[in-house]
Parts: structure tokens; C-alpha cells; sequence
């Protein structure tokens, strides 16, 4: 296959795999949103066809050929990159038999609907065997993948291209105990919450549009829509779509729901055209995608200088439940630390330390330092550590989550790594615009948007996602910038 | 390939057609109601690649053999009549060849834009090449899959399966002067219109939805949406959905549309799940699926037993506009037959002869009678029998529709056959159940609905349309109840 071949085979196979893959994220939109119940099955059959179709492409060996013709350093140096990630895909995915692909996809299927029972009868029994076939499947697939240090590595590489057990585990051994001690400090202030009231869903509704809008997210290529779960669908270049949910007893949660998923469709919106359909048109990693959700939600949303300029806006368009509320004691209802059971319901602060503890178990479980029918026991010994809280029951402790029940085991961390990628890279953004926070205030964040887009946006895939974080912040990925914000947020800081 | 081989390939290829089919009609669905702007030159590329994928399976010679196998008379006649249903669409697809499709794609996508703008500037200079290579195309296409009587025999039998050019020339020979006489007969009545006022949008999308339950269109099954212009989409089993459109200055537009789209919705959601993702498993053609729109549409929601029932609810969401009316006058306005240029504003009298006119041009222009150089003059001589009227230009003469721009050459005549089955089938409802007319005043339409699924819904495409109208009716298609219904509109029937 001459280098020619080899480029034109790559880049019509991999854009026609990005074809079906967009596709099944319209179907994955589409039934989050809009369809009707009784489609599901149909749909299921979709999916299925749409995977066995795009894996069959990712897998051929033509392709596995042009991509190890091209990954060898050439003329163009983009090409090969391209194809290094391109390789480093194909190789994960034919890695994998398809006996043990058919068998996860199998397991996984019918250990959802057991997860969700055992999750409302507090059920250990009921889901310890599915886990257990679920952590031996998984450690196949790491085994398969191949790894060095600890089989997780092999999982958080799907995630985290680069990132291994180790530098995790290092990074979050000086977070916890740091992260426990600032919510202990905290704990006088665990009172403050939003003002109750009447806070109507279709305000609500424009109110987040003109967030979303204010951010920067272009509405000519998305759309803002709403789901039981706010997430954000990256489909196509011109096609992004947010979703958040409303209830008419406040405006935050549908408020902040559109700010973290506009960070997530900026980025997806910024990620070059040009590169749509090639491996590097996509975000460097879940970690770095996580970062720039989590910056325009906490770094700048939980800002004092964010609500100087919106709360009166807020309060135009609530003007009945926020009229006794000042801008600085809303800015402490947006800034409580306050230990709980639950993840998705955990605010900023301690929702580190459920990271930390997803990952000490699912490294612990793979390992098989830690069986599955001592996993309650491990969880809560280590709950009580964290968090200073006995867990009551399993459905409030490591049942809560629906991830595991999906084969979902290897990128907890990324959300973590989001926070701490975030307040990196906001520090270094003030740090090289100095009117940043004034701007801010001003209803101006087109600055920190243009930084975004220069050092995190524009580059795609092309680099790793340390290698990113130092060359935008001219340092490695540490935790003092996270620990420095986290502590910040006290109302005497 | 033995029978039991042929029948696996049969089937779990035919299932995986349709599931990219009925992924391309999420991907159509989501164009015209939800995608971004911008997100058209993605979409646009991912439905070639889908109708790649399911041409390669149709065509494909493995699928031709088991189907041969299969079309003869074996142990299953459904299996049989599968087959053969089968082997027809595969027949087709696979006469003509791979240059004649994607010349016409290529034709037609940059036909479009041309006729738009001929369209606009009334400019048939400007479109007339692009016909002419759209017209040598098509008869290319009618040659390529075969003909005896006329070439536009081949193109109707795609839309109207068994339904020749003869057989709607003779139909159409006796409707024209009927329906162009009942027009002038009317011409005293052109002036009813509905009520003036407002009519909120709101209050609109609640009535319309009450009104697609009320027809009997499940709404865990489906949905009811907002496009430019009203489509039904029949995604999936357990998945089908409306759209209409809403004007604040009337509701007539915004409910006919819902009332037209349920028709085709229960069809839709009316044809045996069990037969999903086979040949069988869709509507036995246009102009039946038509003719279940036209029945909710026209023989149900435009008669005096319906409105005696939904007038006073209508006045009960609207009642200032509606304050001053009664409904006879109210149906008076739903019920004008008033010659007019523009097809998809016609009443669904003069309807016809838009349609009559169509099927007129395109056949003489199929068959070489009639160039395309000599087209408005022709287009415009015929207007002026039919409707008495004068063409002005030929932006509201021939230039006015789409379909010619896209290929769309051999299925105008679908939608007068879909009238005529309409009548044909009312009037054979109302001989079986006595009380229709009087349960429909009582808002009861369960035992049309009933009717419909026994005589219509249920066959899939186990039956062609004259038969199955045959069938249903006693009687081959005829023009008598279309008239009879037309003659019958005048406030003195």
C-alpha cells in the first residue's frame, strides 16, 4: 500500500465510521429527548446495527494496514498524527475478541434492570453476581488491552489517552485529606440555600438560553432542550445540543445545569471544522472535555464577579422569590460544601471525594485487592473516612450509581481530573488576562472564551491531555490550583 | 441455498435494512423539526452514507438468490408473499445501475437550488435544462426497469404498486369534467372564510392534540411536533410522529394539518408490529396511506356530525374569534371550493384537478408528446380548461412544486387516488355501521377506527391497493364516491 493509498483508504474509512458514530448520536439524543416510550426496543436494534457496522470498519485490517503505513513519521506530520491516534484506536478495539465484546454487551444489558432493583431494595445479593462477572469481564479486556504498571491503566487510556493508576493515585493522595479538611472547616456554613419561591419553568427556560448565549454557544449550531439527565451531545460540526431539566421551586439547578453543558458544547463548537470526521476531531480527553464544563460552572459561575452582572438579571426574571436576597448571600447558597451520600447530588467540593473513593474501589476491585462481597464493607469503612458519615444502606452507598451495572468502570476519575484541569487552567487565564474578573463583571467573557479556544478548543485531539495542560498553563497537572479554589470559597476568602 | 438458509438470510438482512432506513428516518424527522442550521452538511452526508449502506444490502446478489428461493409457492404462503414483495424491491434497485443512481443524485442536488431560484425570478429559462436532464433521466430510470403500455407505468408502480398509467388515465378521464363542473357550480360560495381574531398557539397545540387522541393516534407511541410543512414520520413500531404548523390569525391550518397527519399516523401505528422490518410491514402504497389521511381529513373532520361534537370545544379554546360564528356557518368555511394557482393551498375539491394537471405534463413529458421547452405554454393552455383561470407566470404555474427538482416524477397522481379510496371507503363504513355518522356526533369514532384497522391497517402491504380497496369495498376503484362526496359539499346537500 503506497502512502498515497494508505492516506485516501484512512480518511474515507474513518469518515465514514465518524458517519455512523454521529448518527447513533442523533438516535442517543433523540431518545433521551424526544422519543416516544414504546420506540425503545426499535431503537435498541438501532444502536446495535449502527455499533456492528461502525466496529466492523474500526477493526478491518485494510485500515489497521493504512494506519501503520501512515503513523511512521512523513511529509506531513499532521497526517501521521492522525493516524498514530487513528492506530491507537484500532489496536485497542481489534485487541478485543469479539466473543468477550458480544459477552459485555450481553452481561451488561441484563444487569441493568438487576442493578435497578437491587439499587431500590438496598440489595447486595441481588447485584454482587452481575458485579462479579462485570469486574472479570472488565479485567479481560484490560488484559487483552495490555498494561504495565496495574490493569486499570488499560481502562482510563480509553478515557484519559496517556494517563496512568499512578499519577491518578498520586494526585488524589494529597487531594482528599485536603479536600476533607476544607469541609470540615465549612461545616458552619452547610445552612445557606436558595431562596424558595416561585420560580417559573419558562423564565427559567429564557433565562438559561440567554446563559448559554451569554458563554458564547452559538444557537445557529445547537439547540437547548430538556432531559431527566442534562448532558451535552457533541453530533456533528454545526450540531451541538445542550439539554437541562427545570423544577419551579428554584432556578439554579436548571440554571447551572446550562452552564456546565454549554462548557462542554463551547468546547465542542471550538474543536477546527476542518478536523470533523479524523481522529483528531475530537476533545483531547473526557478530563479536559470535563474542564471546560466544570470552569464556566464553578470557576466563573460561582463567581463573584459572574453575579454581579447577572443577579440583577435573575432577579428581573424572579423578581417574587429572590426581592429579600442580596448578591452576597446568593453567592453563599452557590458556594456550600456540605458532606452527603449521594454524587450527582454533591456540590463542587465534596463531590471530589466521591471520585476519590469510586476510584480507591474500582482500581481495588480489577486488581482483585478487593473482592466484590467486601466491597460494602470497603465502601463504607472508607465513606466514614472521607466524608465523616456512616452510610445508611447500600442503595445510598456504592449501589447509587448506575455506571458499573454498563461496563462503566475506568472513568470516574475524569471528573476529577476536570476540576482540577479547570482551576488550572482559570488561573493561568487570569493570570494572562489581568481585567479578566472585571471583564467578568461586566458581562464580558469573550477573553477568557478566546483563551479557551487558543489553548484548549483549537487543538482537538492533536495532544495528550498533560501535554495540553502544560503547554496552556506552563505547568503539569497539579492539585494546587483545585485546593486553592476549593479553599477560596469560604465567605472570608 | 436451501429454503431454511434463504429464509435466515431473508429475513435478518431485510431487518437490517430496515433498521438503516428507519435510522435515516430519525436523521429526516430530526431534519425537519429539531437540526441546527448548520448542521445540514454533516446530516447531508450521513444520509448518503445510510442509503449506501441500505442500497449495498438490497441489491446485493446473496439477497436476490434467497429471495428467489423463497418467491415461489412454498409450505408459508406469508413467507412466499414476503418474498415476493422482497424480490420486487430488489428486482427494481437492481436494474438500474450504479452510474444512473449517482447521476441523479448529483442532478438533482444541484437542481434544487437552480429551480428555487428560477422559482423565485419565475424564470423557466433557467430551470428548463436541469427538467430536461431530470426528464431524460427518469425515462432512462423507466427503461432501465422496464415497461409495456407507457414509461410512466414504470415510475408508478414504485409509489402505486400493480396501479398503471391506463388504468389512472381512465379514473382521471371521468373526474376531471365532474370536478371542474362541481367547482363552477360553487362559485357562489368562494366567499366563506374563517372566522377572524386570534387564536392563541397554545391554546392550538392542546386542541390539535386532543384531536390526534380523539382520531385515536397513541401518544406513548408517537408524538406531535412543529415543521415548515406538516409530515407524518413512520419511524418505528412503537414510534411514529406528527407535525403541523400554527398561524396566531387561525386554527383551521394548524388542525386540518394534525387531523390529515393522524390519518396517516394510525396507519402507520395500525400496521401489525410483528411484521416490523420485513416487506410486508409497511403501507400497501401512497395512495392508501393517503387515503387515511384524507379520510380524518376530509370525509370525517370536514362533515356536519363531526363539527356538532368538536365546535363547541373549539369555541370553548378560542371563544372571542369564534364568539359571533354557529357551525353551519363555521363548516360552510371548510367546505369552499375555490379555483386558485397554488397546489398546496387548494381546497380539497379543486385539489384534484392540480392533480390531474400534474399527472397530464409528466406523462407526455415521459413519453417525449410533450418537450420541456413547450411546457408552460401546455401547463398553462390545460389551467385555463380546468380552472378557468389564466397562469399569470410560471412561478404559480408550473414552477410552484419541488418534486420535479428532486426526481419526485410518478406519484402526483397518489394523492387523488388517495381521495378517491377515501370516499370508497367511508361510504363502505357507513353501509356496515349504521350509526357512524350519528356515533361520530357523539365523539365516538371507535368503530371507523375499528373499520380501518380490520379492512386497511392490518394488511400491511399483504395486498395491493386495488385489491385490497376490493377487498374492503366490494368494488374496484372508482371515481363515483369521490364525486359523489365533492357534489355533496354545497351547503344545499
Amino acid at each position: 500500500m503506497t502512502r498515497e493509498e494508505a492516506r485516501e483508504l484512512f480518511f474515507s474509512r474513518w469518515r465514514e465510521m465518524s458517519l455512523i458514530d454521529s448518527t447513533a448520536a442523533v438516535l442517543g439524543w433523540d431518545e433521551q429527548v424526544m422519543m416516544p416510550p414504546r420506540g425503545a426496543s426499535w431503537r435498541a436494534s438501532q444502536f446495535a446495527m449502527l455499533a456492528k457496522l461502525s466496529h466492523e470498519i474500526l477493526v478491518s485490517p485494510s485500515l489497521g494496514e493504512a494506519l501503520r503505513t501512515l503513523a511512521t513519521d512523513g511529509p506531513d506530520p499532521v497526517v501521521s498524527a492522525q493516524a498514530r491516534e487513528g492506530l491507537r484506536r484500532h489496536e485497542r478495539a481489534s485487541r478485543l475478541s469479539p466473543s468477550l465484546v458480544s459477552e459485555m454487551a450481553e452481561v451488561c444489558s441484563l444487569a441493568q434492570p438487576e442493578w435497578r432493583k437491587a439499587r431500590h431494595d438496598s440489595d447486595h445479593a441481588r447485584f454482587a453476581p452481575w458485579l462479579e462477572r462485570i469486574v472479570r469481564l472488565k479485567r479481560m479486556e484490560a488484559d487483552s488491552v495490555g498494561w504495565k504498571d496495574h490493569p486499570y491503566d488499560a481502562l482510563i487510556d480509553e478515557y484519559e489517552p496517556g494517563t496512568t493508576t499512578g499519577s491518578i493515585r498520586s494526585l488524589f493522595a494529597s487531594l482528599a485529606p485536603a479536600v476533607s479538611a476544607i469541609v470540615a472547616r465549612r461545616a458552619a456554613e452547610q445552612g445557606a440555600q436558595e431562596p424558595a419561591g416561585h420560580y417559573p419553568v419558562e423564565e427559567q427556560r429564557k433565562l438559561g438560553e440567554m446563559a448559554a448565549r451569554f458563554v458564547g454557544f452559538c444557537f445557529e449550531s445547537g439547540r437547548l432542550d430538556v432531559s431527566t439527565h442534562p448532558f451535552c451531545s457533541g453530533i456533528a460540526p454545526g450540531d451541538c445540543r445542550l439539554t437541562t431539566r427545570y423544577k419551579p421551586t428554584g432556578f439554579v439547578e436548571s440554571f447551572f445545569g446550562v452552564l456546565h453543558e454549554a462548557g462542554h458544547g463551547l468546547y465542542e463548537q471550538g474543536i477546527p471544522a476542518e478536523w470533523a470526521g479524523t481522529p483528531l476531531g475530537q476533545a483531547a480527553s473526557l478530563g479536559i472535555h470535563e474542564s471546560q464544563s466544570r470552569l464556566w460552572e464553578n470557576q466563573v459561575g460561582r463567581s463573584a464577579p459572574f453575579w454581579a452582572f447577572w443577579f440583577p438579571i435573575a432577579k428581573s426574571f424572579f423578581p417574587g422569590a429572590l426581592k429579600e436576597t442580596n448578591p452576597a448571600d446568593f453567592l453563599k447558597t452557590l458556594r456550600v460544601a456540605k458532606p452527603g451520600f449521594i454524587r450527582v447530588e454533591a456540590d463542587e467540593t465534596t463531590y471530589n471525594l466521591h471520585i476519590v473513593l469510586r476510584f480507591e474501589m474500582e482500581t481495588a476491585l480489577l486488581s482483585g485487592d478487593l473482592s466484590v462481597s467486601g466491597l460494602p464493607d470497603a465502601w463504607n469503612r472508607r465513606f466514614l473516612e472521607l466524608f465523616g458519615l456512616a452510610v445508611p444502606d447500600d442503595r445510598r452507598g456504592y449501589l447509587q450509581d448506575v455506571h458499573w451495572s454498563g461496563g462503566g468502570l475506568g472513568y470516574f476519575p475524569t471528573y476529577t481530573l476536570g476540576n482540577l484541569y479547570a482551576s488550572q487552567f482559570m488561573a493561568a487565564a487570569r493570570r494572562e488576562l489581568p481585567s479578566l474578573e472585571h471583564d467578568i463583571s461586566r458581562g464580558d467573557v469573550s477573553g477568557l472564551l478566546d483563551w479557551l479556544r487558543k489553548h484548549v478548543h483549537s487543538k482537538g485531539r492533536s495532544v495528550r491531555p498533560e501535554e495540553l495542560c502544560r503547554l496552556a498553563t506552563g505547568e503539569a497537572p497539579t492539585t494546587a490550583y483545585l485546593l486553592a479554589h476549593l479553599g477560596s470559597l469560604a465567605p472570608t476568602a
